[in-house]
């Protein structure tokens, strides 16, 4: 997994890195040791030291980083104008594309947010905090402008985020979709959840048990 | 967390069960040792092995219990009949229901699914998938009868999950959202979803950026 680390200093921070993913993802944070980590990478114990303090610090860099990033690529991906409908569909496409080749830190990030020291969890709290107002602000641009019918943006900015996350849990790559099919079939997935046809309000024959013939059922 | 051990077998497997729960959920599985969960329940190590051969044992019995359960809630929990809105609202309902008392169990499942011994791993793989085929069912059953429009009705079964589930990474009892709003907001993002309005060729005006005009949008 771990680059063999040359002499330069980025080269083998970066397969410290790759090795503390690997061994996060294998073993979790508790279980994983710097001397494991060091021995993944092919340098002393005494060298990780170099990079980082202790372990936590090293959890908590290598989550923070991939935040920092993940907002950097955002903040590049979306649209300044356009629709509420164009705005959301660049962010999916986005969301999607980012986190599908990322399958391992978005598994740490999400499972090893209980290792992380006070401090340092309420950081990468408000990160991806400031992840979430983005979509948020999103909905609610379009519910402005009638695109967008929610009954809460808060909760279904939750609601796409974690339809989307999840399928780093299944997605494998040579499978029976393309990433490009995935994509699409989220994305349509998505646009009908934000049309809010399902809100009991709006629906032309309200979803009543009582009132429910079997033989009633439409065929659009 | 765990109950002190009275001098009955169920009881004291039942305090090994939420003892249990709560090292995975705080330690992880590779960490926790059952020398650790013999000292939260009270009890000697050597009494654990009246229940369990080993740590491997008592984690697949752990997820295998609550998979078992789950289905048998769930059986218990469907319409035989009705259209698919019906009982696709009746399995949202469930789900919702169930999954958000068991935020630890729910969090274990998918962390350490990881951690499980290859047939172990297989086995719970395909109690997953059956509960999986359940909700593919009602969503096959929806399209056929013309109330949902879905490009692929795995992928939307796993959509759905994911979002239901994820409520339990964020919903904190007594906070903003009382359980009644938050699994009604969620059938009607999951109906939404359903409706397949968002697919691209059922758009009354098809969402292309280039011709999107920022005042142009329409007010429901």
């Amino acid at each position: 997994m771990a680059r063999i680390a040359g002499s330069s200093g980025p080269k083998t921070e970066e397969a410290i890195r790759r090795a503390g993913l690997q061994l996060l993802y294998t073993h979790g944070y508790a279980a994983m040791s710097l001397r494991q980590l060091a021995g993944a990478v092919g340098i002393q114990q005494g060298s990780l030291y170099n990079y980082f303090r202790n372990k936590q610090e090293f959890l908590f860099e290598l989550i923070r980083s991939h935040m920092r990033d993940l907002h950097a690529a955002l903040d590049a991906a979306l649209l300044p104008e356009g629709n509420g409908v164009a705005r959301l569909t660049r962010f999916v496409e986005f969301h999607v594309a980012y986190h599908i080749e990322r399958p391992q830190e978005v598994f740490i990030c999400y499972s090893e947010l209980r290792s992380l020291e006070p401090e340092n969890f309420s950081a990468i709290v408000a990160m991806r905090r400031d992840y979430e107002d983005k979509l948020i602000e999103i909905l609610e641009f379009g519910r402005a402008t009638g695109e967008f019918r929610l009954a809460d943006t808060r909760m279904a900015a939750y609601a796409i985020l974690a339809m989307l996350s999840g399928i780093c849990t299944w997605y494998r790559p040579g499978g029976r979709l393309s990433k490009d099919e995935v994509r699409e079939t989220f994305l349509g997935m998505v646009l009908s959840l934000v049309s809010g046809v399902g809100m009991e309000e709006s629906l032309p024959e309200p979803p009543r048990l009582a009132e429910v013939s079997r033989s009633g059922a439409r065929r659009r």
